[in-house]
């Protein structure tokens, strides 16, 4: 495992978990820091065992976007470049996260600032504490909307929201972002901890191998005909069928077990089955 | 009117019910039964009298998905043959509900599992009775998300409660589903069977050659620009006008008839309307 | 400022409200009324003051569509020639609208009917009265769905409740348009006036370099993959920082301001910001 100074990453059970360590600036990331932060990733992706990428913060806040420090802000030729790379090193970020093979769980601690929130967005599913709060700050820091916003924002609270989002420029706490879907959940103190332990877990326990077709067909599902999705769904099945976990399923199902064992509980109450 | 067994058929002042029809089996498709909803669509397209299609199941459940008996499990060429075969099928299926130049009403009168809960995305409105339960089954299969879900429940649901229900898994009842919009509205006992009748003959009566466009156009303009979608609206109201419907609804608007009779009710309300 | 007759058109302090002002035919719209708006636009487009553009209607009505008066329902080729017609100024009027650079807020004073409805779908932001109502009138006129619902009306509403909105055809009221996301706030009585008034001066008040990239990356980044979104949202990032906006707000927050002065207020609450 690379040393690292600004994240820390553990690989444990299948779970892997990548924490943004830089409490000092409210997690915020500079090159240096997402440097780190891809060859994390190139770890994650080598490593067969890893079902789940957990994503949370250090200290009080989840991640305050982009390090605004150390610009030269009167050298235009030297702002345009600072920004221009911080921007390519956090947006392949965000397509490694987008294209990783297995869920991403962001489990938000605290603040998610501008492109704090965007990683949210980008995360498959996302969970935070009571004192997270989501701010979309580039218009106050005279930015474009970025971190990936464009694409994720309008798909998860819709076209009206998305837009006044932006135009107002408002703070929504913890409970307004689980109304609005930008988080699937709120846990209160210590269950946040408890939580991102369990679902985390039962993610990383699930067929990631079938976990990856959801994340593909639903980002790519979005531009493409019905013909074209059903095609592509079909391919998938096909390859689904060639792995071990199809053939002891379907014996499973031929013995006549209809388990609904594979649910991830979010929820903390006895699961519905189609059974019961 | 061809002879079904897997399937019944009935077209009647307007209205096309199409029965799944292998309750032993909860309603679950196999290939026989899917060429049968071939020829029974054929038949739907074919008459020019045929004003909506309703689409439900007898006995308790509504549809569970692909039949998955018969398969030779451990016989790699036939499984992965077997499975192409009946995706062929069913995908087909799909394409042609969503395509059908006439609204489709889903009446979901029980469990919806996989490829089951993909026919009640697929359709234009679909309600269902208080013991429907939606399951998106693939993954406990052994199989990669299928169905169209990657077509239909993102637009249907949001982007983050697709992916939510797929990699959790869980079961959603009758009115978690309405809470999501997988269904339009519940309705309860008798009150289920009266409201399908009642739905499918106000959509049968209403301007068919209409509520096509409504279908194609939403179909085709959540991947257009905005000025695509326009040119392509126009071209909908030219051939509209030459319809004698509108000639009709025209003139009765020069004499001040300003009626909302052609609304369809779904929820046994007093409806409101613009001159009230 | 040129003389109109259908319209009325006022600058001041960079907020332009244009006035639908045919109350006598619920503000209906004509193809004069539509050249007079088009010249309105044009002169919004080209004051570099304005900051905002508040839609509204004189009267009662907020917009009932287009106006169905004076067509010669009997003559095929001039019914289809002024259909064409209208349409086409119709239609350039939602394209100039969706692509004016700086936020459009619609002020719903009362019904949006058809065409009406569609241009309050496609303002960015929009606001109603308790008397507003939301009907999509085209069918019941003989006609196809238009005004580029095909458009809007699925990226806001979702699309179950878009297709169940056009086949019922029934009429929304201000609080459930405000729950379907049609409009983002109602506000009763004398609150409409005022908060008409200071949402728009709100709007104005914003970095409208900035907030149009809001409009331009949404819309753009509805059918773009997460790489092209992320790559216009950096050139977007460059473009801005050549604003004297950027080096203000990069200097406030080296001197430790973090203000969420910039919050547009739609609540008439305290607003949360992330500090407190």
């Amino acid at each position: 495992m690379p040393e690292f100074k600004n994240i820390t990453l553990e690989i444990a059970d299948r779970v892997a978990t990548l924490v943004l360590n830089r409490p000092y600036a409210r997690n915020s990331l500079n090159t240096e820091a997402l440097s780190e932060i891809h060859r994390a990733l190139g770890v994650v992706e080598d490593n067969e065992d890893a079902g789940v990428l957990v994503l949370t913060g250090a200290g009080e806040a989840f991640c305050a976007g982009v390090s605004l420090k150390g610009y030269s802000i009167d050298n235009r030729e030297e702002l345009r470049q600072g920004f221009r790379e911080v921007a390519m090193w956090w947006h392949q970020m965000l397509h490694r996260i987008t294209r990783l093979p297995m869920p991403v769980l962001c489990a938000v601690n605290g603040i998610a600032v501008g492109g704090g929130m965007g990683l949210v967005l980008a995360s498959d599913i996302a969970i935070c504490n009571e004192t997270a709060k989501f701010y979309a700050s580039w218009m106050a820091n005279g930015m474009a909307n970025d971190g990936g916003s464009s694409y994720t924002l309008t798909k998860i609270v819709g076209f009206r929201r998305a837009i006044e989002l932006m135009l107002t420029n408002r703070t929504l706490d913890a409970y307004e972002a689980q109304e609005w879907g930008i988080v699937n959940r709120v846990y209160e103190g210590e269950k946040f901890t408890e939580m991102t332990a369990s679902i985390g877990q039962q993610l990383a326990d699930g067929p990631t191998h079938l976990q990856k077709f959801v994340k593909q067909t639903f980002h790519d599902g979005w531009r493409r005909s019905l013909e074209e999705c059903t095609e592509h769904e079909c391919m998938n099945i096909l390859e689904a069928l060639e792995h071990p976990y199809a053939k002891e399923r379907l014996n499973a199902f031929d013995r006549g077990e209809r388990t609904n064992a594979l649910q991830v509980n979010l929820d903390q109450v006895e699961m519905k089955t189609i059974d019961s």
